[in-house]
């Protein structure tokens, strides 16, 4: 049976939103909002950091995940629920300390490695550093530059509320290691793809090209960055009986596991109409190993399984809503594409995914069908009164959801305030403490809003 | 000859002070402040921090530190310039890392070891947790509820413009673990004696009395303690199988290096009259080792000898200024004492510290003898135009001229903003680009305009 989604039904949605909204007063503190319990986006947040914690993919901790993310969803009433494996290769960190060594006395830094780095052994590796003030000047470099050196890239990536500078600025870890590698460096230190300025390091994953032996890459945080380049600067050394060229020490002994399990956790709102396609919302499970991954990913998966329990709540949707918690997103997508492989020929409606923090959804993106110009205006109505404006771009929907639309399902973006993310992203730092529970609701009305919306949408609008 | 203060060569310092303080425009960063080089109190606070970096009581790095002093302050045109050596115990830092290890999958904290902490042994100890509201719960609680057990305190400390919270929350780390080891804990750890919420934990020295056997004790971050209280209030274990108890493994391996060198550094503007008793102004030169040790207190050293260099360009000033730099004061004050044995039995006129960081000077209080009430006035109102407030309670000039002041040499305090100090003190995170370059040329404006009083006070004003 069909149940049409009434403008009633929508004003108790809002109602219930609205009124939830109101009592988050912004001066409270997290934990006293946490002690509501009202809040299903804050609970799975907080009770995913709390008792799992870090959630590297391919590890036990991933797979405590999975089953605590079972169990919880099964417990909110979902449908479906259930965990779809699937195998990866799995990198874990081993020891990381570097020193700058020289000219001055040794100063120690605090440095990370990034995902796939080779391991420098116990000893360690110490060599002259091979300056570059950016991703560029590094591939414009001559072999002989580089060769036998430590290549240190100083390129300091600076806020946005788009995110747009993690492309650019990110390209001195996506790439900058494969560079090094071929021209000859021994290894490769990165400034933190971040703009916050704490000592510590912002880690992720890089990539060596087939054929590249992988060397030893690290990232140390901006003070640590700071430190180094006046150093380099310095007119005259202090120490004059030694070398004056700017030396450092590097100890990193990350190891490769090999294949291992990890997984996806489906589950479901079931739809009145069987035959009508699902929305698919996605987050990620896994998480970086330094911090307990409370922005990148436990809010995703929070905002977007809240979302779908207040649909669920307000009655039954037209359209089934799968919702996806990916595994082994972080070290290169591996669940999302995982489930492209399952379920890429079944036919999606649209697809999103939450996985850019916590903070205040701002714009509202589209890539419709021709059909569904009506369908995005009631959504851009629909979010607006919560200070969403509409964008003129094409959404991209997320990783996660990536070949889905790639393949051509529609997309929609519910794009996140991120002038703060990269303070936070990969480092320790990203802990619970840093979510604001208002902005994080915010997400949740907004998500539920545009959901309900979709989860109603006729065949004429969506495939 | 006594060259009297005229109020021409006032309005000279005092325009020179203005005019480069109106040329600090706050928007400017660090790095271009640094590039016009014209600030001795940048200069310096930014080469003994890239110089020479962190600089442990007793250590190699802390005598390179006073050799890098002696050359920085001769090179400035400072008179008599010599190092005062004294002996002291070394504590150094080893190993230290720490695990929630039950009832839920193992976690890692950010933990650092509290200066005298005992060592666990490299294969550390693990325990579980018995856990104090505060610093007073732990003191009224019977021995049998802590003994055998790894005691924590969960007291959050406050910021506070005055700083005032420090000796109220930082019971638990002077005093804790003397406490907690002679009640028979096998351990202590605490939440950091801080007031950020970054994975930076904040050491500091504890001692035990005469008689107690140390233990092992550390600070975990603001988060990390975040999360071992979330845990701590679980109502059901994820894992079942295990004990429900929550549980802690610690690694801390300081040593005790025994009796080594140390040393002050001092320097001088010699006074036109010789027989005037000197004005001693004094910072530290030693730092925690996690940090550079720029807030704490390569700024207390920029800071007064930029001061005093600028009162020596004005003139010759009546009273010599003795410039202290003092060794090993965050491991007890064992420089201020050697300089209370070497010199406490002569005339000092008054004493001042700068040992509270870089920002804005608000308050002055004073501390002087009865004939000096029209001393403190022209004080008050010198620095009135910079935002300074006249207290009413009397200074206390701070720990390295404690034995002075103690002794009866007048004191007077030039106060600075404490609310982020305790963000940064004795953390990782204590590095130069925590340094506002227009607050602190804002305290240097300040000591230069107090110096210049005193430094041509009468011998009816003070001693």
């Amino acid at each position: 049976m069909t149940i049409p989604l009434t403008s009633t039904r929508l004003a108790a949605i809002a109602a219930l939103l609205l009124s939830s909204a109101a009592s988050a007063q912004p001066a409270q503190s997290a934990a006293e909002l946490a002690q509501q319990g009202d809040d299903p986006a804050w609970a799975i947040t907080r009770d995913l950091t709390t008792e799992i914690g870090p959630r590297m993919a391919g590890t036990d901790a991933e797979a405590a995940a999975r089953r605590w993310a079972t169990r919880r969803l099964q417990a909110m009433g979902f449908a479906n629920v259930r965990e779809e494996a699937f195998d990866m290769p799995v990198w874990v960190r081993g020891a990381e300390e570097a020193w700058l060594t020289g000219p001055f006395l040794p100063q120690k830094l605090a440095i990370t490695a990034l995902g796939n780095s080779a391991s420098t052994g116990a000893s360690g590796i110490e060599g002259e550093i091979a300056y570059f003030g950016s991703f560029d000047a590094l591939a414009a470099a001559p072999d002989a530059s580089v060769k036998g050196k430590i290549v240190f890239i100083d390129h300091q990536m600076k806020p946005a509320q788009d995110g747009s500078g993690y492309g650019y600025y990110g390209r001195g870890r996506f790439t900058g290691p494969n560079v090094a590698a071929k021209k000859g460096a021994i290894a490769i230190v990165i400034r933190s793809i971040g703009t916050d300025s704490h000592r510590n390091p912002h880690t992720g994953v890089t990539n060596f090209d087939a054929g590249v032996t992988p060397i030893p890459a690290g990232a140390i945080s901006n003070p640590d960055a700071d430190q180094l380049v006046r150093q380099w600067r310095r007119p005259q050394p202090v120490r004059t009986d030694a070398a004056t060229r700017l030396r450092m020490k590097l100890i990193l002994t990350p190891q490769n596991l090999g294949i291992r399990k990890s997984g996806n956790v489906i589950a479901e709102v079931p739809g009145s109409e069987p035959a009508a396609s699902p929305v698919i919302i996605a987050c990620h499970l896994d998480s970086w190993d330094l911090g307990t991954g409370a922005i990148d990913d436990a809010a995703g998966c929070g905002i977007i399984t809240a979302a779908a329990k207040h649909v669920m709540s307000a009655g039954q949707p037209r359209r089934t809503i799968r919702i996806l918690w990916a595994g082994a997103e972080e070290v290169g997508v591996f669940g999302g594409k995982a489930y492209f492989d399952a379920h890429g020929k079944e036919k999606h409606a649209v697809a999103l995914e939450s996985d850019f923090g916590a903070d205040r959804v701002w714009r509202v993106d589209f890539k419709l069908p021709d059909g569904a110009k009506s369908l995005a205006d009631r959504i851009a109505a629909a979010v607006m009164p919560f200070g969403v404006v509409r964008g003129k771009q094409p959404a991209d929907g997320g990783a996660d959801v990536g070949a889905l639309i790639q393949a051509g399902v529609p997309a929609i973006d519910l794009a996140q305030d991120g002038t703060r993310y990269f303070d936070i992203h990969h480092t320790p730092d990203d802990t619970l403490d840093k979510i604001d529970p208002a902005q994080l609701r915010q997400n949740v009305t907004v998500w539920a809003a545009t959901l309900a919306i979709l989860a109603n949408s006729s065949d004429s609008e969506l495939p």
